[in-house]
C-alpha cells in the first residue's frame, strides 16, 4: 500500500542529541515549541535533576500550557522531574540513582504504551543509559516498537550506540569555543 | 577593579550556533525561553524567510509576550522577519537580497546602539554573512563593541572566521544521522 503524503508527513521520529557541547537540550525545547504550536501534547521528562531542572525553559512550558488551557492555542504539556534531587548537593547512593532511574523509565514507558503524548523529550536520558542503570536493549526495543505516531528525542552525552543505530536523526552538538575554559562564570538566563 | 560575582555573571556574551546538523535554530529559540523566564526583552530578528518564518516558534514566543503583556510574567517579545520574503518560490535579484540584507543589519544595529533588548537572537545571520553581502569587519566590531550587557545568539551554517574568532561561545552541530538522507519527508512539528 502506497503511504499518502499525510501519512508519510507523521512518520514517528526518534532524535537524539549528543555530544559534549552546549544546545543538546536547548534545542530538544526548542524542537518542542514547534510540535507545541501545532496542539501537539509536549511530555517533558527530565531524568538527572540539575540546576536547570527549575530552570527557564519550565517557567515558559508552564505558561504554554496555561495559554493552551485559558485559550486552546497550541497543545497540553506534561512536565515531570523523575531524577534523584538535588544531586550536586548531596551523595546519593548509586543504588537510590538505579532505582529512580528505573521508575522513572517505567512511567515513560507506560506513558508510551498509552500514547499519551505526541512528543516526548527524555532529557539527559542518554546519561541515564550510559550509566548501566537500565537495560539498553530493552529501552531500545520498547522505543522503537511505541505504537502509534509519537516523536521522541533523547538528549544528553554519551548516547549509547545502540540508540543511535536505532535513531531516525542524530546531531551532536560540538564545543568549539566556551567561556567556562577562560575561568568565567555562568550567566542567569544563559546557563540556566 | 574587582568585579563582584552579580558583575561576572553578567558578562555579556557572543554566541554562534553554527554546522551542517539540525539544532542551530532551535537551540537558539530555547536559549531565549530562559532568559524570557529572567524577565529578559529578547529581539528574533529573522535574516532569511524560509519554511520556518511562520513556524511554530514563533507561535509560541507570541505566547510568551502575551503572558508577560498580561501577567507580567517573563519579558516582551520582539519578532521581526528581515529576509528578502519566499525565496524558495521566486528568484529574486542578488542586489535586492544584498539591499534587504543591510537594512536588516543597520536595524539590528540601531537596537543595539539603543539596549533595545537583553538577548538578541539574529536567525541564519551566519548565511547573510557568509554571502559576502555585508561588510564582515564592520559586523563583528559592532557586535563586539556594543554597550551594556546585551547577549547575542548567531545561527546558521558557515560562520566566517572572524565572527567565531570574536565569540565567546561557539557550537558546532553535526548531522550524523538524517532521515532525508533515506528520502523520507519533513515532519510537520519536526522540521517547521
Amino acid at each position: 500500500m502506497t503511504s499518502t503524503t499525510a501519512q508519510l508527513r507523521r512518520r514517528p521520529r526518534l532524535i537524539v542529541h549528543t555530544g559534549d557541547g552546549k544546545g543538546k537540550s536547548t534545542a530538544a525545547f526548542g524542537l518542542g515549541l514547534r510540535g507545541w504550536a501545532c496542539g501537539w501534547s509536549i511530555g517533558v521528562f527530565q531524568f538527572i535533576k540539575s540546576g536547570k531542572w527549575h530552570g527557564g525553559e519550565r517557567t515558559a512550558y508552564e505558561q504554554l500550557a496555561h495559554a493552551h488551557e485559558s485559550t486552546g492555542v497550541g497543545g497540553p504539556v506534561e512536565w515531570q522531574c523523575l531524577g534523584p534531587g538535588q544531586t550536586w548537593l548531596r551523595a546519593t547512593a548509586r543504588t537510590d540513582q538505579q532505582a529512580m532511574a528505573r521508575a522513572g523509565w517505567d512511567y515513560v514507558r507506560g506513558a508510551l504504551a498509552a500514547q499519551r503524548h505526541d512528543l516526548y523529550i527524555l532529557d539527559e536520558f542518554n546519561h541515564v543509559l550510559a550509566q548501566d542503570w537500565l537495560d539498553v536493549g530493552e529501552v531500545v526495543r520498547t522505543l522503537t516498537s511505541r505504537p502509534g505516531t509519537q516523536h521522541v528525542v533523547i538528549t544528553g552525552r554519551h548516547a549509547p550506540d545502540e540508540l543511535i543505530a536505532a535513531a531516525d536523526l542524530v546531531t551532536t552538538m560540538t564545543k568549539i569555543k566556551h567561556p567556562f575554559d577562560k575561568g568565567e562564570r555562568g550567566q542567569a538566563g544563559v546557563e540556566w
